[in-house]
C-alpha cells in the first residue's frame, strides 16, 4: 500500500507560523529590564525571531551549536526562544541566580557561542567573562541608548537583527533534533543538562494544554512568572504560540506590589509561578488597593502549596489554584491538579484537600510508585514509593552524558517519595533525602513544613534530620517569622504536637533571618544541614 | 551527543493504557441495540478490547489486516475501535446508509477480514453477504438470547471474546503505521479510503482537543451523535480516552425525544453532531418538557449551521453552538469556532453573526485560498478562493492509491470555495461544484439556502445550478415546507428579494416533500440537479 497521511516534522518554527499567522494582531506586553513596558504582538514577535536567524548565518552559528540567555521574562528574551530553535541551534537558558562557578560550568560544559545578556546581569556575566572560551559572541538585550556605561565589545540585540529580513524560513527540521538545553538546579552534585528536542516540546505543548492541563486558549491573558530560564517557563511560550494568547512578561519586577500592578493593568487571568511568589503577592494584595477581580487561576508549582495558601486566594480573590508537578527533566510537566467529574459534588473543604494534591498525568505520560526494590506499589493514596515518571516529555540521557539515566526497564526515578490514589491524584511526601528516619520510622519533613506554614505568626519553614544519639535522626524546624510576628519556639511544638502524631513532633524549632535558596527559588536544604545536623548532639 | 528525551511511538494503544490507569471507573453509558441502557467504565472497555485483541490472534488475522465494523454509537463499537488499532489491525468503519453496490465495492477494496455487525445492519449484509471474498469471520454485536432468529454461522462477539484475557500487552507499533480506514461519503464518483495512522490520530487528538478545539475534560459529560462510522466519529472516541470524560452512547435512538430523554437523564453538557440532527432535537424540545439545562455545548459539523439555529439554542436552552468544519480526508477536524479575547465585548448580535462563520484552524493544521490558476489569495473575510489545507492529520495518498492527492506544493484541495478573514476565520462559500454562475457573476448557493432556512415556515432548503437559456445558469430552489406551514412561493421570493442582491434571488422555488441525503446526511445535489436542471428550460 501507498496510501499515506501527510507527514510533517513537529517543530517549534511551526509554533511561531501558526502564531504569526492566525494570531498576528494578538499583543505581547513586556516589562522591559530598563524601565517601561512595551507592547507588541505575535506577528513582531516572529519577524523578529526571524531577522534574529537571518544574523545567525552571518555570524556563522551553525545548527545545533547552543545559544545561550541569561535573561528576564520579555519579548527579546520570547524571540530568541523561537529564533535560535527555529533555525535549527540549541536554546541554553541560563539562571543568572547560580554562583559565578556554576555558570562558568554551565556554560563551558554547553560550549554555548553566543550570549544573550539582560543588563541586570552584565556584571554577572564581565566577572567570568575571560573564563567563557566557547562564546564568541556577547550580546546586549537592551538599546545602546538605554545604558550609560562603556559596553566595549559587547553587541546590542537590536543593532544585530535591525537590517535583517523578517521573511526567513524555518529549515526543515527532523523533529528529534534538540531545540533546548536547560540544566537542573543542582541544589546536590554538578548541574545536568537536559537536552529538550523539537518534538518533546512539541508534544509537551500539545499534551500539557490539554483542558485539564494548564488550558491556555485565546482568550487568556497569561502572565508566566515562572522564569523563562528555568525549564522553559514550563512551557508556557510555546502553549502561549500554539494558542494565540495574550502573554505579559514580568521583566525583573517580581516583586508583589509590582506583580499587582501588573495583573490589575492588564487584566491577567492566569498567572504561573512558585509559592514564593504567590507569597509575596498574596500580602501586596491584602495590604494594597488593588482590583485583581479579573485573575481567575494561578498555576503552581516548584513547592507545595500550603492549604491556608490555596483557601486564601480563593475566599479573599475569588482566585483558584492550581497546583502541578514536575522537574527540568519533564518537560517540565508531570501532573496538574484538575478536579474530575465526581469532585464536582464536594464541599469547599473537601475540595481544598483535593487541591493540596499536586494532580493527576495528563495523556503523554504515566507515572507509578515503586518501592526500593523496584516492585511497582499500589495506587491507594496510601502507600508512599519511589516516584518515577515516563512519556514523550521525559529526559532519558542528559547533555553530554553516555548513559541512559532510566531504570532497567525505562522509567525515570524522580527521588522524591510520593503517594498515588485509585484516580492518579500524586501527593509528594518528600524527596527522598530529605526523609527523616527517626528510630526505624520515617518522618516526612514536607507534612511538618506545611503545617508551621499554615501558622499565622510563620513566615517560612524548613524541617530537616539532625543527628540523634538515640533516634539516629529527628526532625528539626528551620522558621522565618511572620512580619512583626514573635512566636515562641513552645508555642509552634503545641501548635504541631495537637496536628501531629508525638514521634513527628520536632525535637527543636531555631528561628532564622531568612532560608537560603537556590536558583529556581527551592531551598537548599544541604545548606540547612551543614548548619544544623549536629545541633541535637551537643 | 549521546543525549536524548524518551522516545515512545503515539500509539492508539496508549490512548486506552492512559483511560484504564487513571480514568477506569469513569462511566461509559451505551444505548443498546436490541433495547436498554448498559452503564460500564473505562476499565472495562479496555479489558474488552485487550480481550479482542488476543481473540484475534487466535483467529489468525495479521498485522495490517482491516476488520470492519458496521454499528452505531455503542459500547462494543468503542472497544473494538481500540482492540483493533491497538493491536495493529486497521478499523474500517462502515457507513451502513450506502447503497449494497457501495457496500460491497468497499468491503471488498478494503480486504476486510472480518466484519463487526450490528443487529440493525444484519439484513443488509445477508443480502451482499455471498458477494464479500476477503471476510472470513461475520460477527454480530449482541448477545445469542437478543435476537431470535436463525444466525447461521455468525459468531458472537460476547462468545468471542469471553474467554480471552484482559492483560493483553498492546505490541509497540511505528506510529506511521495505519490504524483506520473510512470511505469518503461519495456524493459523486466511487468512494474513496482514507487510511489513517497512530501518528494522525494522536495529533489530531491532541491538536484538535486544545481550548479552543474540541475542549473536552474529565469534568464533561459529552455525547457524540456524529456516527462513528463517519470520520471515527470525529475523533471524539480518542479524545474522550486521552481526558477520561464520561461518554455517552446513544445506540440506534437518533430521534429528537430520545436524544433529549438521554441528555436529560445522563446530564451531557456536550454533545456533537450534524445540523440534520439537531434541528430534530430542537423541534423535540420545543413541544416536549424536557430539562436540558445540563447541556452547554453543541459542536455541529457537516453543514453550515443557520444563524436561526445558534440563536434558538442559545436564547431559549443556554446552549452554545460551536460551529466545525472539515472532512474525511482532514480526521475530520480543520476549523473550530471558538471566538477570540477581541470578541468577548461584541453584542449578542454580532457575535452570532460570528459564530456563523466555521472558525479558525487549530495549532496542527494551516488553511489557505488559492485561485484557479494556485496563486495565493488574502485572508481578508472577502475575497473567496478554493480552500486548501495541510497539516499533521491531513490526507496525502489515498488509500491504494498509488499517487498523492495533493498540489504539486503540497497542500490538499478541499473542493470548497470559501472567505478567509485576518484572524483566520473561515467561512465556507460553496462546494465548487455548487456554485452557481448566471451571466459570467458566481451566485453562492449556500448563502441562498441559509436565509431560506431561517424563513419559518421552511424545514429544509437546496439551492442548485439550473440551466437558463440567457444567463447560462440561474439559482433554483428546492424547498421542504416545515409542519404544517405551507409557504407559496412569491412567500420565498419576497423574503429573499428583501435580503439579497436582485440576481442572486432564484428564478423558481420548487416544494418536495424531502431532500435526497446521502450517508452521512448531505444533500445530494447531484440528484436535485438530475431532477432539476433543466426546469428553466421549459
Amino acid at each position: 500500500m501507498t496510501s499515506s497521511m501527510m507527514y510533517q516534522n513537529l517543530t517549534i518554527g511551526s509554533l511561531i507560523d501558526h502564531a504569526q499567522r492566525f494570531h498576528g494582531n494578538t499583543e505581547i506586553v513586556s516589562v522591559e529590564t530598563t524601565g517601561g513596558i512595551v507592547k507588541t504582538n505575535w506577528s513582531e514577535i516572529g519577524s523578529n525571531a526571524r531577522r534574529l536567524a537571518a544574523a545567525f548565518d552571518k555570524l556563522g552559528i551553525a545548527h545545533g551549536q547552543r545559544c545561550a540567555t541569561i535573561a528576564w521574562n520579555n519579548r527579546r528574551h520570547l524571540e530568541i526562544y523561537f529564533g535560535v530553535s527555529g533555525s535549527g541551534k540549541i536554546c541554553h537558558t541560563i539562571n543568572p541566580r547560580l554562583s559565578p562557578d556554576n555558570l562558568q560550568f554551565i556554560i563551558n560544559d554547553a560550549e554555548d557561542q553566543i550570549l544573550f545578556v539582560d543588563y541586570t546581569f552584565k556584571p554577572l556575566v564581565e566577572k567570568i567573562k575571560d573564563q567563557l572560551h566557547s562564546v564568541k559572541h556577547f550580546v546586549l538585550l537592551n538599546g545602546r541608548d538605554q545604558v550609560d556605561d562603556d559596553c566595549g565589545d559587547w553587541l546590542f540585540y537590536d543593532e544585530l537583527i535591525a537590517g535583517e529580513t523578517p521573511d526567513y524560513l524555518w529549515p526543515d527540521i527532523d523533529e528529534t533534533t534538540p531545540s533546548s538545553l536547560c540544566y537542573t538546579s543542582g541544589t546536590t552534585g554538578n548541574p545536568k543538562g537536559v537536552l529538550y528536542t523539537h518534538r518533546s516540546t512539541l508534544l509537551h505543548s500539545l499534551g500539557g494544554n490539554q483542558p485539564d492541563g494548564l488550558n491556555i486558549s485565546a482568550k487568556d491573558t497569561v502572565l508566566p512568572v515562572v522564569p523563562m530560564f528555568h525549564v522553559n517557563a514550563w512551557g508556557v511560550p510555546y502553549i502561549a504560540a500554539a494558542n494565540g494568547c495574550k502573554l505579559v512578561m514580568p521583566g525583573p519586577n517580581l516583586d508583589g506590589q509590582s506583580l499587582a500592578t501588573l495583573i490589575s493593568n492588564e487584566k491577567v487571568n492566569l498567572a504561573l509561578g512558585v509559592p514564593t511568589i504567590w507569597a509575596l503577592l498574596l500580602d501586596a494584595l491584602q495590604k494594597g488597593d488593588f482590583d485583581v477581580s479579573c485573575l481567575k487561576r494561578m498555576v503552581v508549582g516548584g513547592s507545595a502549596v500550603p492549604e491556608s495558601m490555596i483557601t486564601a486566594y480563593g475566599d479573599q480573590f475569588g482566585a483558584e489554584i492550581i497546583h502541578a508537578w514536575g522537574m527540568s527533566e519533564t518537560s517540565p510537566l508531570g501532573s496538574v491538579n484538575q478536579p474530575l467529574q465526581k469532585h464536582m459534588v464536594l464541599s469547599d473543604a473537601e475540595m481544598a484537600k483535593v487541591r493540596t494534591s499536586q494532580g493527576r498525568p495528563p495523556f503523554g505520560v504515566d507515572l507509578r510508585l515503586v518501592n526500593d526494590q523496584n516492585d511497582t506499589l499500589e495506587h491507594n493514596g496510601e502507600t508512599s514509593g519511589n516516584l518515577q515518571i515516563r512519556g514523550h516529555w521525559i529526559v532519558d540521557t542528559y547533555f553530554s552524558k553516555q548513559s541512559s539515566s532510566l531504570t532497567d526497564d525505562g522509567w525515570f526515578d524522580t527521588g522524591d517519595i510520593a503517594t498515588i490514589d485509585e484516580d492518579g491524584f500524586l501527593v509528594i511526601r518528600d524527596r527522598s533525602k530529605d526523609l527523616i528516619k527517626s528510630g526505624g520510622e520515617w518522618i516526612s519533613s514536607v507534612a511538618i513544613e506545611n503545617l508551621l506554614t499554615g501558622h499565622p505568626q510563620v513566615a517560612q519553614a524548613a524541617v530537616i534530620a539532625a543527628r540523634h544519639p538515640k533516634w539516629d535522626e529527628r526532625p528539626v524546624a528551620v522558621v522565618v517569622k511572620a512580619e512583626d510576628q514573635n512566636p515562641a519556639e513552645s508555642d509552634l511544638l503545641d501548635w504541631l504536637s495537637s496536628r501531629l502524631e508525638k514521634m513527628e513532633v520536632p525535637d527543636k524549632v531555631v528561628f532564622a533571618d531568612a532560608l537560603p535558596l537556590g536558583g529556581t527559588g527551592k531551598v537548599l536544604k544541604n545548606q540547612l544541614r551543614d548548619s544544623y545536623q549536629d545541633i541535637l548532639m551537643q
